[in-house]
């Protein structure tokens, strides 16, 4: 394939379709890429991505982003980020250099502001009530998955490969609360020679296996994208069920360097792929023991 | 063995016996760990860790920590946070629960706070004036190797493992600038079903290879802890220099459930071991085609 994308969850249908117009123009990857995932982050009717992400437990949306080129492995992150639209954007913009590629909290914001990046306070009037009402009825313990679906978008282009992901995180999160987003090999990871991986679910569980990096590097052994995926989400699912007695929701997005699309889960799980062979398509995953079960949703 | 320790850098060696000490009188291995941290961190001659720690560049002392369970994957870590004592007791904070374990800036800061940590200034006198020269001279580009020197423990007893790291990160780095070291995969990993491992050298570089986590999956393949762990640093160090014609200093330790040890590195590397079969003693790894050439020191 000359060119392929995929991205995570049916928020993003819209999204991979600008980025495939985009590849389809021959346009930069990395603009392609941040114009599909833009369009999730300025939407607000989606509560775990930029404007009208969930608040955290103060009542603010601070969020996560990363950006990796898999040609030279560079990669770029913010984590705790509040104030400007686009955490995919900033993370891009500190894709560059030998240190400092991940910044947080003020330190990201500051970077932000000096390099011009469009800010934005991401609580809009919706988020602000769920907030409200969620302070009021909050005795409960933490509900398994409250709103944390990432957007992450792997890209193909003539062989080079990049990934890039952006998430207001957990709602309700503790402040500063940093989830594997931001994270390259947790929750992002790209190589040009093998291809590249994401994870949206519950970071903290992603953390525990590295799962991204662990699906790229089992298609450099040989596996298939779809092999490789199955393999990273269901043995880190199964090491965490006989340790804990439960493992809490992981979906990984896997694309090879050919631009062939692998999936794994254990949750049902949406996403969308386009390539230079086919138009934006919408698929469901649902876990089973022998892997994933896609079908056209 | 009973028990084994293996820890990076000769500045580590005093706080190698003190955890070998603990453990030799069957001390929890959580507190045998910190307690041999502590003593890298409460140490002011040492510039890249905790009490005077290298500044950032605005001035500010900030360190990151991280801590893992290898019997549940569960990690604590802090990112960027400022005035506590010991990183890596705050980490190990936050080793529980399903979420937030991963706090960074004021968010830290104030989980910290609330949690009752021990709070200190980790800018000395020595370290700001450190900062100031620093500030005079700067107008040449950062050197690769400006103090990062991570301390990292892995600790095993009775086939538990974990891991446990603590820097105050790249002298002159950006404000909110997070390495390695906090980072799950990245900076550290235990599993007690298979081993651990931990990194210290230019943060920005291990992360392009989920270098600790890569180095425990190989030992899940087969590969002795220090197999595995030449293999992890060789790979990324070999991919590096071929994508971008350098690989910055990267250096892991590594070690099995039975306390074997293995360490990878392509820079002249200094580290540390003790178990219930050998006192504490330093060892001096060079880099070499064939990997690690490790000596006394």
């Amino acid at each position: 394939m000359e060119w392929a994308v995929i991205t995570t969850w049916e928020m993003s249908l819209k999204g991979c379709g600008i980025t495939a117009e985009a590849l389809r123009h021959q346009e930069n990857l990395d603009e392609a890429v941040m114009k599909g995932i833009n369009d999730v982050e300025d939407n607000p009717e989606y509560h775990s991505v930029g404007f009208g992400g969930g608040p955290d437990r103060e009542g603010h949306v601070r969020c996560d982003g990363g950006f990796m080129d898999g040609d030279t492995l560079h990669f770029g992150a913010v984590g705790s980020m509040e104030g400007f639209r686009s955490a995919v954007r900033v993370a891009h913009g500190l894709v560059k250099g030998d240190a400092n590629n991940f910044l947080v909290g003020p330190g990201a914001e500051k970077f932000a502001a000096e390099h011009g990046f469009e800010r934005r306070d991401n609580l809009t009037e919706e988020s602000k009530k769920s907030w409200e009402e969620e302070v009021e009825k909050r005795k409960k313990p933490l509900s398994a998955y409250d709103g944390h679906d990432t957007v992450c978008f792997l890209g193909m282009q003539n062989g080079r490969c990049v990934a890039a992901t952006s998430t207001s995180g957990l709602f309700m999160k503790e402040p500063g609360r940093v989830g594997d987003t931001p994270l390259p090999g947790n929750g992002f990871y790209a190589d040009s020679e093998i291809g590249a991986a994401a994870g949206t679910g519950m970071g903290e569980e992603i953390m525990k296996g590295a799962l991204s990096f662990a699906a790229v590097l089992y298609m450099k052994q040989g596996y298939t994208a779809q092999e490789a995926a199955d393999k990273a989400v269901m043995t880190l699912d199964q090491s965490l069920k006989k340790r804990n007695g439960y493992a809490q929701p992981m979906s990984l997005i896997v694309m090879d360097k050919e631009g062939n699309f692998g999936v794994g889960t254990n949750i049902e799980f949406t996403f969308c792929t386009a390539s230079s062979q086919s138009g934006p398509t919408l698929y469901k995953a649902m876990p089973s023991e022998e892997g994933a079960v896609i079908t056209k949703a």
